[in-house]
């Protein structure tokens, strides 16, 4: 298997270090730069390291496109220029619309690892980056669906759980849960260092709780510049929000309101618990067989549904019968999930069975 | 030596376990519920559980009262009632105005150890908790000198960083740096919540970042319906100075100005790093002595003095010297930090010199 990753920092790094430990891959790397080819060459994370995108993709059965946010719908157009009819194209973005949007490429499907996002280059890329991690796909109607069971194959042997996600829920759900806690961080950091400087105090050697929540103010800024401007309007409206409900405690504080605060705190506890409870299903993992037409966006919308319920496809095999036919086989873990993802792929109008 | 606590949850409870351990002290509890008073004897937080404050209070060289915040100016005073005239009392309120406002006895310090906020219960109490850590002290013109030099002595021993503080000054940086990062993890929560609800998705098993800023979400709420009314007034002005910085960071997202969000994330970048670059001097210690008049309040303004240009007093000693005069020692770390202790002591108008 030929794997090429464009852009070889950490995120790309990673990826070629995990394809070659992993799955015995030949990796070709191009990077702009040639100081961060010759680094990954040195760090093993390629074989070859190629001094143009075309020599890169030569061949590839995968592309993976890591560059900076606001590039990606241009060097993803490069990169399917410059690649075979067969080679998967996707990239690692934290945002997804601009890049989904400006690509129709049925080889194409936008995605994001949810990991390393503090550090960067390609001396911190190790083969377990992805271990566990959510590695989030935004299919289309557009997705050729072997180039989705083929890449989803691939993300889950490189040690992450695929999960399909439309692009615009993709964006508004990181606005809330990774984008706007990073602007916190740097609004309480600016807050605390003015507070602290005009008391002329020090911050205090104190419990973790503000070293923890400001752990990520002043996030790389040539990487965070891209995904604030790519996601602002999301990130807009979830600021918005935010500053009703601290508008809301504020007068909750103001008013002196004993009850009104404990009720306030009770309900964040009960908010954090649910979010953090474990989504993860135990037990048996089972196989659905799922007979499909041909045609194009079929493995997408199946993907999409399931993962609207948040149910994980452990893995996914797709079989081609004839021209007009094919199977899909999804393995669910657990006997209740696996019976819940056949009721919503009967949904869809198709039919299901357990092998 | 025999310490009083009152009140045997995680703080009193730990304070006794440090006491016995470090100190070798005569350890007498104090707590209105038998339960807690049975654990801590169970965990070996006291020697003593006493049913009343009075019997826990007899003989005590020190009190530390850790009752909840509404309660202090009331518990402090009766500990004051309950214990003798060379009895230092102290509590470790996380909010000190209030307490320090309420009591104007000479015997009584207030105290703010930082440690411990997310845990109760005097079973998970261990005598390394405050183990450098910092302990804000306020004491205020009214505080007999030799009652702080004993405090800070005693604090030193249990291992934890001793800081002198105005209460005012204590309630602001608090407010900053605890008590609004607890807010923003309750508001952050209700929004991911609300996000994750309506887009029918759960959280991904992303980075730490979420994680990490929403720890403290719905902390205790008995405790903390307490600190946060007893603070409202700093954490209200907090707040709106957040919420203004939040809106000028909406406003560059909203233009799309990406120099503007640049520049915001640098600074944001810089601050951090400037609150928490170590503000610990290196080096050898020095002993500075302080002829001083034998007046009430000297030494919290020498301790005050020094605290608000954040230096800290490794030891302090207080050596009477007939009826009107003493000698307060300071060992301080750091030729530099020596020097500046010195001008700032000369510039109380008192002498100083190396031992």
């Amino acid at each position: 298997m030929k794997v090429a990753v464009v852009g070889v920092g950490l995120i790309g790094g990673s990826i070629g270090l995990a394809a070659r430990r992993r799955l015995g891959a030949l990796v070709s790397g191009y990077d702009p730069a040639p100081a961060a080819r010759e680094a990954a060459l040195a760090r093993g994370a390629v074989q070859r390291a190629c001094a143009s995108l075309a020599e890169a993709l030569d061949g590839a059965d995968f592309a993976f496109v890591a560059a900076p946010v606001h590039v990606l719908p241009d060097v993803v157009g490069a990169a399917l220029a410059a690649s075979g009819e067969d080679c998967v194209v996707t990239d690692v973005g934290s945002v997804k619309r601009a890049v989904v949007e400006a690509v129709g490429d049925p080889r194409f499907i936008g995605g994001h690892p949810l990991a390393g996002a503090e550090t960067a280059g390609v001396e911190h890329a190790h083969a377990d980056l992805f271990q566990d991690a959510t590695w989030y796909l935004t299919p289309t109607a557009a997705t050729r669906g072997t180039a989705y069971e083929r890449l989803h194959r691939l993300i889950t042997r490189l040690g992450a759980c695929p999960a399909a996600m439309d692009p615009a829920t993709h964006d508004v759900v990181m606005a809330s849960v990774s984008h706007l806690p990073h602007v916190l961080a740097n609004v309480l950091v600016a807050q605390a260092a003015r507070v602290l400087s005009a008391e002329g105090e020090r911050l205090p050697a104190t419990g973790p709780s503000f070293r923890d929540v400001t752990r990520v103010a002043g996030a790389n800024t040539s990487l965070w510049r891209g995904i604030y401007l790519a996601n602002a309007d999301a990130l807009v409206d979830a600021i918005d929000d935010l500053m009703a409900r601290l508008r809301a405690a504020r007068e909750l504080l103001a008013a002196g309101d004993g009850d009104g605060i404990a009720a306030w705190n009770d309900a964040a506890r009960e908010d954090r618990r649910r979010l953090f409870e474990s989504g993860k299903a135990g037990g048996e993992v089972f196989e659905l067989v799922v007979p499909v037409p041909n045609r194009p966006g079929i493995v997408a919308e199946i993907a999409l549904a399931l993962g609207r319920q948040t149910i994980d496809i452990v893995d996914m095999g797709l079989y081609p019968a004839g021209g007009t036919h094919g199977t899909v086989c999804l393995w669910i873990r657990g006997d209740a999930v696996a019976e819940q993802a056949e009721a919503l792929v009967r949904g869809l109008g198709l039919e299901v069975a357990r092998a």
